[in-house]
């Protein structure tokens, strides 16, 4: 089994990727972000999105009520359906979920967050951000057991039913922990990590998992959280992590067969 | 097994229904609306609603593909989300599912409908609407084996992979007839089927199915949609419908009671 994580941009292209997957025997799970549409629709509805930034460097979305509706609406609703549709339209039999449908991603709540601002720290106490701790595999393993495809996103819940923001990047690890995964696939808009984010020559082809920490330390924004991730995905037993380019033709088979970078 | 249908008002009180919900034995599906929402973020995102009355009376909304993107954000994410959560906090394993998750509801588009735009009639050629035929039961059964319980919204989906608007309430007589299930609740925000919609004194307690169509006739707009949804499932086998009150303490074992309105 694979898990494919799908980042949130425009150009990554749907089609090709559900061409590539429908010709793979493997079960797969696919997770995705909605970041460009998420901004597009607050943009829309006139709500700013604001970033917090942690003392430690992380950045995360913060999500007070208002955020986590349209979060809610843009990723489980709008683009996990278009996505679902492109799946089925190219043979895939796609259920998409959120991490809160049958408690698929159980998580945390956090209570309190350290926020950096300007040069002060602050602490923020309202927003609705976890992190998850469990994955509830049974609705998983029936639906692959179906032949259905799951097609997952957040939000995560709480144990009490609330529903709160996780980072896609890092409920990885736990699912890949809890379904004993040995191979993940991060798509995005790049050829694969880059060394200079702005320079596409600069790709890195491969990269020892010892290593890892030195990329997360000069790393910045979304990919020190997907490195963070790739740690602790080998830490929970992953064996080949693949880096590509989700704008392409044959994204998937093209990352495995190294194109991108490898990470082992 | 019980279909209940409810709503999508905004005074349906959805922990009054969860906590009636998670006392009963039986297996259900719900099957909900969105409608207060989808007028709310419709207008957030200056985007009026249109309705197409048919020369028969039957209204429907016009669904461009802009629509059709507010739909599925709203009806799949936003309120499906906030159900499946609510239901989780009383206990029940609740997984929300569009009628595209698995071709759950797969529906026929229709090609063209026929509108009537004050005295005249036009015919409407890109509006994004169909109707369900088939039900793919395995996903729902498979979901209720495993003590899951389905809550289901729209959009459907053509056998193409196109993401159709369809009406939940006639949608619900093809699942009804595909699962053979042999009992549908429909909660909304009156106290049952009324004589004179704006006299909540004018209750109807019975009606006899025979004279469904009465009724049909002298009703208007959504309530003629349900009164036609209820007709087609005495035709595919149903044996009893309850009409109830969705705002009130113990929603679905009121209305099975007979304190709304019973069909039979």
């Amino acid at each position: 089994m694979i898990i494919i994580k799908v980042g949130g941009g425009r150009s990554i292209n749907w089609d090709y990727l559900a061409e590539d997957l429908s010709t793979i025997q493997e079960k797969f799970i696919v997770v995705h972000g909605a970041n460009a549409w998420m901004k597009d629709i607050s943009e829309k509805l006139g709500v700013a999105e604001k970033i917090i930034t942690s003392p430690s460097g992380h950045i995360s979305r913060y999500t007070d009520s208002q955020t986590m509706e349209i979060l809610t609406m843009v990723y489980s609703g709008l683009v996990n359906k278009k996505i679902v549709a492109c799946f089925q339209k190219h043979g895939i039999n796609a259920v998409g979920l959120s991490g809160a449908d049958g408690k698929l991603w159980l998580a945390r709540k956090k209570e309190a967050i350290l926020a950096k601002i300007g040069t002060k720290t602050k602490l923020v106490t309202d927003s609705l951000t976890g992190k998850v701790e469990k994955v509830n595999t049974d609705l998983i393993k029936i639906l692959l057991k179906g032949n259905f495809t799951p097609v997952v996103t957040i939000p995560a819940i709480t144990k009490d039913g609330e529903l709160v923001n996780v980072d896609n990047d890092r409920a990885i690890p736990v699912m890949a922990k809890d379904l004993e995964v040995k191979t993940l696939v991060f798509l995005f808009e790049a050829s694969g990590l880059l060394q200079k984010s702005d320079d596409p020559a600069s790709k890195i082809d491969r990269i020892n998992k010892e290593e890892l920490e030195k990329y997360i330390e000069i790393s910045e924004g979304r990919m020190k959280k997907k490195l963070l991730g790739v740690k602790e995905a080998f830490a929970a037993g992953v064996k080949s992590v693949f880096f590509g380019d989700g704008r392409i033709k044959n994204p998937l088979s093209s990352a495995i067969k190294g194109k991108g970078t490898v990470i082992n």
